[in-house]
């Protein structure tokens, strides 16, 4: 039995990316008990750190232990009862999953649909809104399927006017594109490590608001076994899964502590990380940087006579669609980017597979030096078959922008 | 913000515990993508060493990214349909949590039950399979509530016999325990890392035999957005949880790579890491080890003039409840343990709560030192309190057993 011996990928795909260095090393760090007061005193640290990362007051700021879809998972199941109605803006993929998930949980499912490589103006949710009248709105706000960031902060206005709650997946977008909880008024966000905050897929934070937790705690429920009398038994209809319970997942991350699963601590010293890494360099930043580095991206691929996909006036900050060239085989070329170069772009998925490859710039890989790598080995492999007129011109161009961008 | 800086703990309650060094360390490699072929075959190779540490040929054997529960609740909502029927045997508190998660999976639930700190002969479990004809029969192996481990062998058989399926949570007792999957015919069994196997939570495996596949491959399904057409929609009844659905993941895992989650790779890394300190120590040697090391902490216990918990001759290798002498207060007893001498040691739930310790033996700590510090410092905060008649009776007990066990 070897040691594991990666190679060293510069992953410039839509996530996950490399981690920083930093992240790597806190998941080294030896255990202490699940109700250790040093544990519990990192896992109300983690809190605080979170609020400050979804620009939250929201007490209710956790981890759901698995990744982001799990994060997903345990905001729609604890929030729609069977029967519930919940309204899914479908603009790729991402949100093909959120109507998944929650015809799973016994909800009526309704979608609205704007084509891939678009998102949807305000006034065409509202209009839904009105129409269906539905408990949950549930919406993606970065698909890395299409690279499509969609506006939300005039949705949770409107969903406060309809009685409506706002549900936000945010797992692509946070840290490199705004995300603004409290101002936007949503009422539940779920993301993940593995994009922009520079970790690895394995655990989702969450945030929820006071409006949200008065609904699941309808649902409340305290667990046969660890019940002190049988008093306690559940009031709401119970929610159908135990691992993605709210509920009790705030009962374990309150002072009250109540048991529940086994805190997952190597992905909780994770997440603190990527969090206090991202706060120490500033939201702000970061989020700059992740512009500054999507930006030069676009201008080289453009520079390259390559198409960027979609409507890139609503592109995220952290990735790119680039349309593949006519009688390119896309797969040799991820192919030979990655076996000669040790560079992972991406390549899509359901009507997108094969037109399209996604790179992403984003957490750790936000820099000049992945870009200016990543354009200049995507040329090579072009130009071995006979794709770009003007040698350089990738490179260069998104070379040219960070030179304008410092000066600025 | 400061680095994480926690006090060096010796984790000696029933788990999670102390990593071995090199599980932490395996955690910091850096990322490759989740298809990249390096990556793929991680994931393959964690496969074949995880049949290892469950003795099994099943090829369907990957991990949950999730901690141990998130296994648990995988394999049985995956098996149960709205109104199928389950039979619970409870012995404990995790007996409860099946049932728990059971009737959030609609189904109907038979429980017996065999008072805390005993286990069911074969025959009690097998009148009630006739009685009940479930279609599943869920049952812990090493219950942490009260220490006890339920004899497996004989259940594969009678469920064979019945047409029933055997579930069995094996998180508490997998490494620690002997857990022979193919022999005892067992069609699904879920474990964690953070027991005997050394590692934190966070990673669930799992394996399930063709018994169990062939009944969730009538629920198969695939996501809407990933599909490449329109006539490959769901055969059976949906499987309530898109996270926890057992034939998607088993498409993940498989040759075909149909994208689900994205794999929490450093958590992978870790799994891979437990598994193979078990397999190069070796699993026999391994089980010897925490049979000596809670043999050794039992005579230790006994030689206090403490009495353990329940029926000791069905104890974990890895665990021990000590009731606490009346008089003493456990939970001051084990503030001292643990601020005093960095040791922790275990409280308890539900009906056993303030009743008894429990102390673990397990993973990396299943040594003789760990033992020997734990007795001691448990003797003297006793000592404290007029409660231990003879000064280095526990030590001495726990070094002599260790003397005959290595002249053995």
């Amino acid at each position: 039995m070897k040691t594991l011996n990666l190679p060293p990928r510069l992953l410039m795909g839509p996530g996950p990316v490399n981690c920083y260095p930093r992240v790597l090393s806190a998941m080294s760090t030896q255990l202490v008990g699940q109700f250790d007061p040093a544990m519990t005193a990192v896992m109300d640290e983690v809190m605080a750190l979170y609020r400050q990362v979804f620009l939250t007051n929201n007490p209710h700021t956790l981890l759901i232990d698995g990744t982001s879809r799990a994060g997903i998972e345990a905001l729609l199941v604890s929030a729609l009862e069977p029967g519930d109605k919940v309204l899914v803006p479908v603009f790729g993929r991402f949100g093909h999953l959120l109507t998944e998930i929650c015809e799973r949980a016994g909800a009526r499912v309704y979608t609205i649909n704007s084509p891939w490589g678009t998102v949807f103006e305000p006034e065409q949710i509202e209009k839904a809104l009105i129409r269906i009248k539905p408990k949950v709105l549930a919406i993606v706000q970065g698909d890395t399927s299409t690279t499509m960031l969609q506006p939300l902060e005039h949705l949770g206005a409107l969903c406060r006017q309809h009685d409506v709650l706002l549900y936000c997946d945010a797992t692509a977008s946070v840290g490199g594109n705004t995300l603004n909880t409290d101002e936007w008024q949503l009422d539940a966000v779920s993301v993940g490590l593995q994009k922009c905050l520079g970790g690895p897929s394995g655990s989702a934070p969450i945030t929820v608001s006071e409006r949200y937790v008065t609904q699941v705690r309808k649902r409340h429920h305290i667990e046969a076994g660890i019940r002190e009398s049988s008093s306690s038994h559940a009031l709401g209809s119970p929610i159908q899964s135990n691992y993605f319970d709210i509920p009790m997942l705030l009962d374990y991350w309150s002072g009250a502590r109540l048991n529940h699963h086994t805190e997952a601590a190597s992905m909780l010293f994770c997440a603190r990380e990527c969090a206090i890494a991202l706060l120490e360099e500033g939201l702000g930043n970061v989020i700059r940087r992740h512009y500054d580095a999507g930006s030069a991206m676009l201008a080289g691929i453009q520079a390259m006579e390559l198409t960027p996909y979609g409507d890139i006036k609503h592109k995220m900050n952290n990735a790119v669609g680039v349309v593949i060239p006519d009688k390119i085989d896309g797969e040799l070329v991820r192919h030979e980017l990655l076996h000669r170069f040790n560079i992972e772009i991406g390549t899509s998925f359901g009507p997108l597979k094969g037109k399209i490859w996604r790179i992403g710039t984003m957490g750790y890989n936000a820099r000049q030096d992945a870009v200016l790598h990543t354009l200049q080995s995507l040329e090579t492999v072009l130009r071995r078959h006979q794709c770009v007129p003007k040698a350089g011109g990738g490179v260069d161009a998104a070379l040219a922008y960070y030179d304008q961008a410092s000066i600025q």
